[in-house]
């Protein structure tokens, strides 16, 4: 993710040595915790139960561009060693390439030389970095009062029932605000994966007391910005915000969210729009959702092809994967949202203070 | 659009001179046919009944970059004179922001400074620059033999039926395949019209032909980057790939598009993924499906604030308003679409014939 | 020029409509006077008696992202007609690159598509755009009280003599602080046209009330942004800073520039590092030194190649042109500091008043 | 540096734990040798009587990237460890800047946050990942068959004599091709050190057998490109292309390079300018020359302030520095200009297979 004050770079394979970020334009003077990073890196694993339960600790080594507890300013990188990798079974499926994953894409693009192991560059592994990077942009906005929460809106269609906004900052749960659908949600799960199969679902995610005026037309839209990095993460094919693709449905007098004032500060009665209008924040709460699928890592049998030989063939996948990977994903979807509001809030900054002369 | 081959920028305001486009990155030698041009530029203005009957031609002036009637590589400008505009409506309007419209948040973002006449630069007038970018995306695309084809998929909840993916590149349609589906479309529009109100829609684009390999991880994913685009487009809320928000009720067993030859080529049995996968496509047609709200100029008296005088008011708008503006973007999502793939393209042969040097 | 919160893109042909530019993240409110830009208009056209006397005046006219008077904030592009453009001549020698332009280069480069006439986007008509681009930067810098000046340093190996930095922001001159140098200078030129050739020259440029802290390690370095802006300007072959080339004769004792206190700030009792350490300002004046060759166009007899026979030949070229293009530069030089220093500016702001906020 | 296809960023501080360097954009299929990698990397350590003297081995740990000993394409990640690093005096002197190093100005630049142990991140031993990048961009370059090549073209100002630019290609030197010149110079140095002084000096680069045709007008500019490059390393003050600063005396009847055919090419039958003209590459050599401040790391007693206490102090260095850092850069300069070169040539072949398709 490029910014134009900050921008993170991903690297690091599945079965390779390590995984890591290098984050460039983080603010000097920024206070770093390593068990509050940890505490996303561990969210990022999600549930023990339902989560493919390879035994590493993710523990983040950080390499550069922090002294004495502090960010210095200057490119900061983090790694995150891995551990007990065993890829035996991708060399036996390495022409194989499996169904719904990247094996014959990024072959593809990379003519054959890419590290197919563990999906390689591809693997959700990857969003690792993502998660660090995330940690670091929170701090940013933290220190301006913007807040950001994910929580899972649905699960193979069952849907998190009636969660109020502001309520889902106070509340204290760990994956869904409604227990009775994240019941419900939990005996899907188990039951797909006894079933050797998968499912997908749907997170939402709420960034609250946003300064209005951040993003802008065309290539500053904010909006835009948040949807290229949502469809970074793996495995996403939906991106909508506010009353989203429902708002197709409705009618104008119905979408227009009217303004009125609030102790002197405009709001909208409604949010259809999702706290973001042109292209621009207007400081109601943003308000995103994003669709997964369900991981293609399943135990059925699959077509497929054997690019070796060129013919049509079989596969079985083995090993211990997740029947669902969305409750792994609120601490990343909350980090590519974070890093957008980051990147925007630095920039606003670079206005604001210059406005200022002028009114002297 | 800042590509890293192909990138454009748009410029103008809504009653200001001009609107108009820069292109940079565009290679030489293609002819330019500037009927061509205007054919899409008369499809951004839909059919006359429905849209707001400005009536000026949009006349496409050439001012660099084509020289004896070929790109010569350089910058391309193209502006289209502005006519016929009255901005007195505007001015009676100038502290009350239109709910739904960038009115509030551009005053934000330009603390005040902003040409407010007609949304100024967030006008939907902007997006000519947008079209004609996309003519110049379609002539480099389709000397590798890709077509991009846009259609309204549903308006107002009244969805197109059955559409084959391929028919749609050969059927003579206009705006949607389905004829009936389209009848009670018009219907609608009609109704909403007569109501002063106004209707949102789905519209759904396929490329095809499209070289596998296209894309790459984090930022270069091929998603990410159409997805930006099309949320670049005014009014849009909604953007999502292949079987999109319905994958997250799927299992992977069904999700899962499988592979097999045909003709020597691998292809997919169906198409879930929408075309990418791993952020990279993988020659099947890239499919995606944008939804645009409905437009927020509506005769119905609506609530907002006097910014001027601090207080809660109402607002009743004038003039010729689209009920329906998901028949005017057609030319405009598919231009979309094809600047990313036109910049994702002429990246794949920067490697292409590299690689090919090593296999001398 | 793309920074990361000032940019400008130069389009348009000697021979073509217009030259142009379009400027994005300027930001609102900045009172935008014509007059003003046409002064440095004209300053880039240099004295009369020795520039190329194509009779036009260089009228600015804008296109978009000026409103009541004042910048928007939305992108600002304004062009220059070109008149009274002759493309015979050009014909005739299409095939025979002229020595030292960009006729042959540019063929290689655009396939043989490009417009050859009077060096089409290689054009020193360009810098117009870039003349008005610094016009906007300017007016940045002058509100945090940055100026920069520009004056010729030496002519064909004629130097000006001893200038005091800071004399030249007050002394009223208009092409050189050294009435006598100046003189010979001129005698030069003119002998040197009489001859039909052409000779070059150094101009110097400084920025002084810089804040210090601009710019940063690596791609940030403030110097290697300028230089690159330097290397932008056609016939530009030398760039350097302080004391340049001459630093590499000297001694750490001599070149070091030793700190101290002047009421409270931080000064340093010499400048040949030219007011950048490690990439970033310090304070003191910015000081560089671009070289420009002898402009290529001379009336001399000159070997070059047939392209279209494949052969050698000569070429004897006719026209009005300057034998030195120096004079005309000075406005285009500082153009090209203002709008680094301008974009740095704006970056600076993004984290300072951020900074501020924790020290709250 | 962030190219278009191929970037490179730096990361790591003097006292961290590593230095090291991510590179994007690099093709895949590379073969990888350590070996190779080791002998830019011991270049960069120079001779080891004039070099400071911390008894580190360089050595390079791949941490992404590479796969069956070949680049994937995906980023690649390389860092080699820190060792041996007393950073107590650096405390001592942590109020008190350095004349003539980056202390003072990156205090202003992050806020007094940056690690300042032995310069941190604006240390000189950054240029590890520089030089690693430069590895990965002379593979590139290689397979299209072009050389680099940097040598010592002055110390102190004395210069290397008459170097056939094709002989340096083929002669087996170090630093030199100019024994005699180098013998002086070496004199020259170790005087300087028994005197507690640095000393500068210029190096000049060749490429050779670069295609025609790289580059542009604007942003694109090779010249430019290249020169922002080689800003970026410290110490530099001064970057010239061909004759650089001497054309500014020349006339056009002698700076211009007449062209001719030679075996069906063509070719110039001088180099002022260095290999670009237009700031495109024309065939010819790129020659290049960049002047390099002595180091600021000397023994003698200097005056600077004293930050803390408000006051005017005087500093003298401890520990081990080199009397000139000339020897240790050409690796780096080397590198400096491979990077942008293999960019542009991956750019040139993104159009370059797009042209032949209109020519079938």
């Amino acid at each position: 993710m490029r910014g134009k004050e900050f921008s993170f770079s991903l690297f690091g394979e599945s079965h390779g040595k390590v995984v890591g970020v290098l984050i460039e334009g983080c603010p000097p003077g920024l206070e770093v915790d390593k068990q509050e990073m940890r505490v996303d890196l561990e969210r990022r694993k999600g549930k023990k139960r339902f989560s493919t339960e390879r035994r590493e600790r993710d523990e983040p080594e950080i390499l550069s561009g922090i002294f004495n507890g502090r960010t210095t300013g200057a490119p900061i990188t983090v790694v995150v060693k891995n551990k007990d990798v065993d890829s035996t079974f991708y060399e036996k499926i390495k022409d194989k390439p499996r169904p719904g994953h990247s094996d014959y894409t990024a072959g593809e693009k990379y003519y054959g030389y890419n590290d197919h192991r563990g999906g390689g560059v591809f693997s959700g592994r990857l969003t690792v970095g993502t998660v660090i990077a995330g940690y670091f942009a929170k701090k940013i906005l933290s220190r301006r009062g913007v807040e950001i929460r994910a929580f899972i809106k649905s699960i193979g269609g069952i849907e998190c029932g009636g969660c109020d906004l502001e309520d889902i900052f106070h509340e204290d749960f760990e994956l869904c605000p409604d227990d009775d659908a994240w019941e419900r949600m939990h005996g899907l799960m188990k039951e797909v994966q006894d079933d050797g199969d998968s499912i997908g679902g749907i997170v939402e995610v709420v960034a609250k007391d946003v300064v209005s005026g951040l993003g802008g037309p065309f290539d500053e839209d904010l909006a835009a910005d948040i949807s290229k990095n949502f469809f970074c993460i793996p495995a996403v094919k939906g991106v909508e915000f506010g009353s989203g693709f429902e708002v197709s449905e409705m009618r104008g007098s119905e979408a227009n969210d009217e303004f009125y004032f609030e102790d002197g500060e405009v709001k909208t009665s409604s949010n259809h729009c999702g706290g973001i209008l042109g292209g621009i924040s207007n400081g109601m709460p943003i308000v995103a959702r994003v669709a997964f699928k369900p991981t293609p890592s399943i135990f059925k049998e699959q077509g497929t092809v054997d690019l070796e030989k060129g013919e049509d063939t079989g596969l079985r996948l083995k090993g211990r994967f997740d029947s669902c990977i969305v409750p792994k994903t609120l601490s990343i979807v909350e980090a590519r949202m974070a890093v957008v509001l980051a990147d925007h809030l630095l920039r606003w900054y670079s206005w604001k203070e210059f406005m200022n002369l002028e009114r002297e």
